[in-house]
């Protein structure tokens, strides 16, 4: 039998709204592709009596819960104390993690505190998981069906546990069943209009023996829209399910950006090194977000050496050359601008950037007029070959449409390099 | 008695951890705000069985279950079928939500087709809730000790129906307590320090009547941890906590840089604006996340003309005029080049920036050396008084060492601003 798991997030803060939980993601995307059931994933307070609550319900029903949070030194941390009142066990310092956690502040010349020693009371009989980067150890206890395993709330900490330790204690079950899986990237289309595209060819392929239990998803994360089709557990339907990418090509066009699970900025970053090319940005409403979006990979020195956040138009006209009088005519948003930016980004980067995208918008609340609603947005992408202009009509608030226009850049820019013969869609990146 | 509830999440994309859960924090801290208590967070898959046994078991406990997903045109949308299956109800065609549907595409000069109708089938005796800006209504049905109140998963669109539509529906119970809550925020020291810092303190307002349940919350955001103080129900207890802020600044000393909700690139523009000053960036290892940061509010333009972001070291020679020189002698990640990219950019800036920030450093995981290992990070800040330089050491993994230098840049920044008396710690900001 497949292992099931539940994911318990321990904290005030994740219930309060004051933290986004990263750890929940994390944690299910690494227990979904080493093959374990996520049935679900809850969130409670600092409260020994609703942690205990939770374990005791979650190990009635899965057969790990992996709780993440509440191990630090401080007051609010209470999961040690909680999964003993679960297991109806006492709270004795273990040995084994007070040395880690003495060893752990000895490496950086300080002595542990009482305080710090808390962090090594935790159930009698637990098995001690070794930190490898943070003073908090993790630990395991039977309970009900399974186990319960907690990690440090720290996401650094966190992942380093979870890869090191917990994943490696789970396949030793021998009851991990990773299933066929394929995700299409898109960018363009809406949820309503890709699923009109997809659920015929779906509806066709459930038609088959290998994918008769195919499951499609839509995540929209604007401006994308990621299509996940899942099915059977059998290594056959991964064969099955990549024949459906041409089909799903011929139907989605240039909307379909790229298979699997690299992000876009990577594959634009991975075509431009294969073939020693490099980009460079020109910024306007996207505030540096291309630039950031690029650099988020490491190597990407290769690739991008740099851009110009030209936000106020006079320096536009001063780091890219934009004329003043082209300013003047077409104003800052417009397809002139934004054509004299990239044009005048790829001259100021001469020697360090063979393609220039230009991105100039009113990414709002304020700046419009009536010829020019918020969430217009200018791009062009300049190269030896020319340069071509698009301008869109972004949709939804600040930070979205300063979102969007950063992706649509590298979208136009990846448009560019398939065109061009750089960047191929169906390449399978995993 | 004050209004309870539980936030369930719906969506296959939750568990596979192909999501964050970001509608989780902004609708926890809605409810936060206006005082109803969020007792838990439940994220379950598409099943029907599980979200109909998810409302069942949120409603036999809280007055309120608000859900979000599960509400669109495809057939992975089906939480109002598990709503109706959870409160015993048929499923059937709400007139009002029909005609919303075909008003939301007669008004994109579109028809609404079958699919998109379904979103109209709703569980009988809905209260159907306008959705403002997308086109599956949501909907509110009664349940166990209260209602089930659902919400569509597309984040902007439940925003609109959160602000316009549930909150006003929750205040009308008269149920609403808010509690009186605190955040002071810091960056440069650990959740111990800090802790070693703040609880004496702490202990010693529990001894005063108004603050007698005092709750200490430390939450790390790396680099930054978020210490929150709330206490009781009562407006009283509002100006006891306020009088924590001068014993509290007196410990931290510089470490905390602001109390209340306004994030560090707010409290930097908000004061370079009251000033009439404005700031420019050159980044290398933020690849311009320094940027991206400034510009993430409105009406950054009056305090942020742009930037360079200049990754590579001809681009710092270039844009920034660091001499060749000193790039040989020093390398990129040295004072001497953090020193001439700021002065470089005040000078390329001059006429658009009265300070510059500059930042070179190794983020990973490639490019250490022994004498400078991942993490190294110089920062100069230049303004016509001279230039300021810093040199870090920070932990983490690439993504972390980026956003940790881009707030340190900011920090660096607000600190100049502090001591030039332009900017106020202890100014509370809402």
């Amino acid at each position: 039998m497949v292992l099931t798991a539940e994911i318990l997030s321990i904290g005030d803060e994740l219930l309060s709204g004051d933290i986004v939980n990263t750890n929940l993601a994390e944690i299910a995307r690494a227990l979904r592709q080493h093959g374990v059931v996520v049935e679900r994933a809850l969130s409670v307070p600092d409260e020994i009596d609703a942690i205990s609550r939770a374990l005791r319900a979650a190990l009635s029903v899965v057969d790990r819960c992996i709780v993440t949070g509440g191990l630090g030194p401080t007051s609010d941390d209470l999961t040690a104390a909680a999964v003993a009142a679960a297991c109806d066990l006492p709270l004795v310092r273990h040995p084994e993690a007070e040395a880690q956690v003495i060893a752990y502040f000895a490496a950086r010349g300080r002595s542990a505190d009482a305080t710090q020693l808390r962090q090594a009371d935790l159930p009698e009989g637990a098995a001690v998981l070794a930190n490898p980067i943070g003073s908090a150890p993790g630990f395991a206890c039977a309970l009900g069906r399974g186990e319960v395993i907690c990690l440090p709330g720290v996401p650094r900490e966190m992942r380093a546990l979870l890869a090191e330790v917990v994943l490696p204690r789970l396949a030793a079950t021998g009851r991990l069943r990773p299933r066929a899986r394929r995700i299409y990237r898109t960018l363009g289309l809406g949820e309503a209009d890709l699923a009109a595209h997809i659920e015929p060819i779906a509806a066709a392929a459930r038609g088959t023996r290998a994918l008769r239990q195919l499951v499609v998803h839509y995540r929209v994360a604007a401006p994308e829209v990621f299509i996940t089709l899942e099915a059977g557990d059998a290594a056959a339907a991964e064969a099955a399910l990549r024949e459906l990418d041409a089909p799903i090509q011929a139907r989605l066009g240039g909307v379909l950006y790229g298979i699997g699970e690299a992000e876009l900025a990577v594959r634009v970053g991975r075509a431009l090194a294969e073939h020693g090319l490099r980009v460079a940005a020109a910024e306007s409403c996207t505030g540096g977000r291309v630039a950031a979006l690029l650099t988020a990979t490491a190597g990407s020195s290769s690739y991008f050496h740099g851009g110009v956040v030209a936000y106020d138009n006079a320096i536009k006209t001063a780091l890219l050359g934009v004329p003043e009088a082209t300013l003047a005519a077409h104003g800052a948003v417009s397809e002139a601008t934004a054509r004299a930016m990239a044009e005048g980004l790829l001259r100021a980067f001469t020697g360090h950037a063979e393609l220039a995208v230009a991105i100039t918008g009113i990414a709002g609340p304020g700046g419009a007029s009536p010829d020019k609603p918020v969430g217009t947005v200018d791009f062009a992408v300049a190269d030896a070959a020319g340069t071509t202009h698009r301008r869109l009509h972004l949709r939804g608030d600040r930070p979205t449409i300063q979102h969007s226009a950063a992706m649509w850049a590298l979208r136009l820019v990846w448009d560019r390099l398939v065109q061009r013969g750089l960047g191929r869609v169906l390449e399978l990146d995993r």
